[in-house]
């Protein structure tokens, strides 16, 4: 009945009915997932416990300020020394404006929200040792004009000469014309010229400075150095969860978990890395380690979040099909650097706020920082990759992926020789309860594997973005949270319903 | 020597060497371009005094909010009275990244700024009456991907044919097939079928969720309900000025109005209509009208910073170049209108966060806030129109604007019903002091007006976003402010260069 309800009302309404009358429900993992689990079943009346490897909260919902520790499967632990308030956060840095359940999260825990600039016109490409304009930095609004101006202006043409296989009438076709001249800036013969779309080489200003305009790139500059190639020019931000608008957490993402840590903080046992999970026959007993050595704890039921290589080397007793899932469900390799620089040459010298500038080298990615704009210092992403470049990058020690990251990026930006400070960099698939950035599931996974996770299997639930469409975005585990939420407290009212001295109503 | 300095330096540099000696300078107008003139010319030792029509700073640079009063020339003084804390911007509301002045003073007078979200995907075109998808609200992001996967599919198809007139080399004709499909979503037949990135019917989620997508909508139906016309379709975000990142000052535009005004406090006269402005042989003779009667000041030197519609009713002896340039040079018409709101039914029931929708009808658009996203009430901008649109609505009194900004929003938005509570609208062009929204040059009118007000005559110096190539835009004021009183202390210390008694270095 409870998800007959939820199924009805919008994601952001929750009012689940019944009581779980203090049921004992062990959760593995400290994250969003795990932490919402404990505050969602809290609410409903059931025990929690949340045994959380780490002696922080929040997975990789995290935040790297002053402070912060880090070691990875083969690097020692290093602690980060940042400014105060200054911060870039290693994992989900983005909240796309259609995912209610972490906007309504963040509403209902008081963590205010900013816009998160993504898309930014004055942001780079950048094509190392690639065709003529190998390593010149291109503001974006050039490339995406340019090639805009060029396929429109084809088209046209072939429209002119009647040559388009389109079918359109007569009329329509008229309509399309106009509609390419002014989605291309095309002039009134149909070609495209400079446009002052693609920005100013002097900026119009007052009395006789009208602005001056550069050439246009040339097409064929423009594909033989790469900037049309779908791997490299930005299709991204059409992508549905990469429109604008998007946010993030004002002061750092880790600001969603420490909230939802206040709410479940009683219910914590930090440092406490689970060795074992033995689904009983009426319930489940959980193997941790601590400081104080081997620990088991009982409950009636388990939620497990660990993410699935990790999970993986936790001794079990679970059915041949939860195994195999398991061990065959993927997950990527992805890493990031913050670098922290003592003037925001980016905004003062270049006119980029915010936005993300695209190399076709290893660092993938430079992000601007979408908060304090117009401040003193700041903290920018210096790479974030994914797959085989976050592999070469992982593999470096710290100081060499600090060195990699200059050394590429003060090809777009000198300024780093004279304002770089200091920096800090993860590599989620080589960091110990994670070792990898998010579940990326083939067709085939996807079929074969991932329905075992969504049932429970007896006494142990599943939840985490691992178990959604919604991977690598924090909504995952939000909507995970409460799906397995629900169908744990289904099964609890409906099983007390058969006895008649319970209080579930309807 | 100081406008030779003033060149080379970067935009924000503004280093003017020599003194101004307590020459006796009247401004008139304490909007941004009048108050900035005063606060750098006081810098330089120059005694100011600012005459100001109205009861407060900043013309149009307003951000209406409880208390504020307007009246317009055929129409009765209102006063606002929204909720504390809600504000919406009746003039400038954006700040494009690279109005680097902007920006500079900004930073220079201690205004925070925050982002502007100008592009949002979710927000809406809206045809009314017109063609298959007349009266329905279609997402931003829907229109844009169809229009681009059917723009793409066509050429590609017709570039498989061998059709297109492009003199691509075969190599570069396949690059451009793959760059085509990537930017179009289309499908691995080269066809554009229904994509995510034109959202859902129902959102991914959690377990057996994956989405449901829509199908796209038919291009017929996109071009006869005008979608792809120019004047609708919105290329605006592809112009220079609208690209993102954009900016506003935090709690309101006028913030920076106010900023200014705390500098040059003791140089202001308010309530000081000018209704004469004449050259004397050594000199300059400003008369105006304030609550004691006819009042007359002398200065040295005059910068007249009125709108030229309301200069032009201004008795003058000025030459008859500049008389005619203040005559012919056109002001459009504008306006708009906020609308408070109980509840931001845009942000809680459509994911709509900032961001604007456009609609063929008198609204023209319909601005969301960019400030205070999750909180409780909001006001939108219900109207913002230009020329035809804005003169026929500005022709209707206050409350039958709001009628009409409430009949056709909630043609969009039904809940306008249950949620409004009360508006305030301002007509640029019914407004006493300003009698248009901003300079709008032709070919004809740049060339052959424009020019004579760049220079002074005799003792008056005109600025203003009107005397720039960034008209509408604070950035204008700016400039122009900067300009003038480059040149207005370039004749000072040049003139005084030439007695040796006086301290001007270099």
């Amino acid at each position: 009945m409870a998800l007959g309800m939820l199924k009805a009302a919008p994601a952001h309404a929750y009012n689940l009915e019944g009581k779980g009358n203090g049921k004992r429900v062990i959760i593995l993992g400290a994250g969003l997932a795990g932490m919402t689990c404990a505050y969602e079943l809290t609410k409903l009346g059931y025990n929690c416990t949340v045994l959380e490897a780490r002696e922080r909260t929040g997975g990789r919902c995290w935040s790297i300020r002053n402070g912060s520790k880090h070691g990875e499967l083969d690097k020692p632990a290093v602690t980060a020394s940042f400014d105060e308030g200054l911060y870039f956060n290693a994992g989900p840095s983005r909240i796309p404006h259609h995912h209610q359940l972490t906007l309504h999260y963040c509403k209902e825990l008081g963590v205010p929200i900013q816009v998160y600039n993504n898309v930014n016109e004055s942001a780079y490409y950048y094509a190392e040792g690639k065709g003529p304009l190998s390593n010149k930095k291109i503001r974006n609004r050039e490339v995406h004009n340019d090639i805009r101006g060029y396929m429109t202006e084809m088209m046209a043409k072939t429209m002119d000469h009647g040559n388009l296989d389109a079918g359109l009438t007569k009329e329509d076709a008229e309509k399309v014309i106009e509609y390419l001249m002014a989605e291309g800036g095309l002039d009134i013969d149909k070609l495209y010229k400079a446009s002052a779309r693609r920005g100013y080489l002097e900026s119009p200003g007052a009395g006789n400075r009208p602005g001056k305009i550069a050439d246009p790139n040339k097409l064929a500059d423009l594909i033989h150095s790469g900037l049309m190639d779908p791997d490299f020019y930005n299709v991204a931000e059409y992508t549905y969860e990469l429109q604008m608008t998007m946010f993030q957490a004002l002061g750092g993402m880790d600001q969603i978990a420490k909230a939802l840590e206040k709410k479940v903080a009683p219910m914590l046992k930090m440092s406490a890395e689970v060795t074992a999970i033995t689904n009983l026959p009426e319930g489940v007993k959980i193997t941790y380690k601590d400081a104080k050595g081997e620990q088991v704890i009982n409950g009636d039921m388990c939620i497990c979040t660990l993410p699935l290589p990790v999970l993986s080397n936790v001794n079990n007793n679970f059915s041949p099909e939860v195994s195999k899932a398991i061990d065959f469900i993927s997950y990527n390799q992805t890493g990031k650097i913050g670098l922290q620089f003592k003037r925001r040459f980016w905004e003062e010298d270049e006119n980029i706020y915010g936005g993300i500038t695209h190399t076709n080298n290893d660092l993938t990615q430079i992000f601007y920082p979408s908060y304090d704009y117009l401040s003193k210092k700041g903290i920018l992403i210096g790479y974030y990759n994914f797959n085989e470049k976050a592999e070469r990058v992982g593999e470096l020690s710290f100081t060499d992926r600090e060195k990699l990251a200059l050394q590429k990026g003060r090809l777009i930006h000198p300024q780093y020789d004279q304002e770089f400070e200091r920096s800090f960099s993860v590599s989620w698939h080589k960091t110990k309860y994670n070792q990898g950035g998010w579940a990326v599931y083939s067709n085939t996974t996807r079929k074969d594997y991932y329905p075992a996770l969504l049932k429970p299997d007896k006494n142990v639930y599943f939840a985490g973005e691992h178990l959604t469409y919604l991977n690598a975005w924090m909504a995952g585990a939000f909507e995970s949270a409460r799906s397995v939420v629900a169908s744990l407290h289904g099964r609890v009212t409906e099983a007390r319903v058969a006895y008649p001295d319970t209080n579930v109503k309807g």
